[in-house]
């Protein structure tokens, strides 16, 4: 196949996840900066809640490309790695938990980078927005399509 | 006076812009990129919309920060200096159509930037965005203390 | 809230906490650099003693913008992560001590940031500077509004 | 000579020169942000003015950096090669009006740096700045010993 279908997120998914994560933050109590990529890293939302930390606009969006990138969790990176692996990539690497991608059907479709809390309650935000796309996906069958 | 009270936009501020400014762009069938920051230049809220460049989500941003930072639109800057600007800050400066100040009582209060539609494209996508902020708190006036 | 009122530290205040930080230092006897940074992370002043490291003055600046993004003393921060989220902050992160926040009743109006001496005695140096800043807001207190 | 004595401006000396600007800049009515380097282009000490552009924090640096490193007004450097320069030394370079080597009896022993306004009027700002410095020098010729 010279040229083949992907999944991708779109920014309406994007949408979706990110209101059910600051929905989920609200409610924990929990500022946190939000940014949502899709397959190929690019920025498609973001937002900084009301007293998150400023230096996590930057984090968050790190995040969420390296979760894209690499396919997995950024709190399961080995660290060890991380100085080396990001000075290679121009300082785009972030082996810090909260990047989550996002898999659809087995795809990575995009991922979402959550920064400002503990590493549990980034994860749990990242998780819980994803979770929302889900719900939505599956009442929606023919809208993953 | 060694501590001041300023007026700064809010993230709930910068959600009423970017949905303005959003269903114009669809009602103009422009893809954008939105981009709204506070007054210290930090992102609140971004938007990558279906078909937007994908540059356009670095310029956007940076029309923002340009726009809070020299209090003005981006559009009126000067070009013969714009190179030499732009690297003097970090290439944190951008001297293209499309950042334009949320000015709120006279007060700069955070920026919005534009970018992936021609010069007008971009301005009044901006500028319809900053209209429904007045206009919301013209008719909620508390809401701005 | 879409627009809101807030504190910030103003150029005058920074140089209240610049003065006292450094006579303070003089008195110690330790040069330092001291950077002060208002609530979004932005410079205000910036003084290098003579004798002072002359790569202080660039994690003096880190130090304040870290602090007014964390809202907390950077020496506090966990260290474990701290290579991490400088790399995901495109090192403008600093989990070392020296950075404090100003905070006026109870709202962090910007931030000190100062090194070149050990971690005790950049701390000792920003406390003072902003106990200087406080004592002259509590003698003038409509300074503040 | 393997070790030669040179000329230094001082934190003292870059403290007279930055009061004298800051005064003539707030005399016409100008917000700035006026950075200090020493000979070896290492800040001494900043200011940004109540009011100035947010960017001019970083391309004041950069001027004055730039004129202490080509020992030349940044205004006169050459346009065209800007672009190349600049990014030839990691955009640290600045050739745009506003940065002024310090020159006291025929040697650059620092550079001052001023942005936000006008070319002219950084440039002015700049120059009240280093008159002063040489006013006191000759008032009290060996403080320049």
């Amino acid at each position: 196949m010279y040229v083949r279908q992907v999944m991708e997120l779109s920014v309406e998914g994007a949408r979706v996840v990110l209101r059910a994560a600051i929905a989920h933050a609200e409610k924990m109590g929990v500022p946190q900066c939000i940014a949502i990529v899709d397959r190929g890293g690019n920025l498609l939302v973001f937002e900084r809640m009301e007293g998150a930390k400023l230096l996590s606009q930057h984090s968050a969006i790190q995040k969420a490309i390296t979760a894209a990138s690499h396919r997995t969790s950024t709190g399961g990176l080995p660290t060890d790695l991380a100085f080396g692996i990001a000075l290679a990539t121009g300082t785009r690497y972030a082996a810090i938990a909260g990047g989550v991608p996002i898999e659809i059907e087995g795809e990575v479709v995009g991922a979402i980078g959550v920064g400002s809390g503990t590493d549990e309650e980034d994860i749990e935000v990242a998780q819980v927005g994803i979770e929302a796309l889900k719900a939505v996906l599956s009442s929606h069958p023919k809208s993953a399509s």
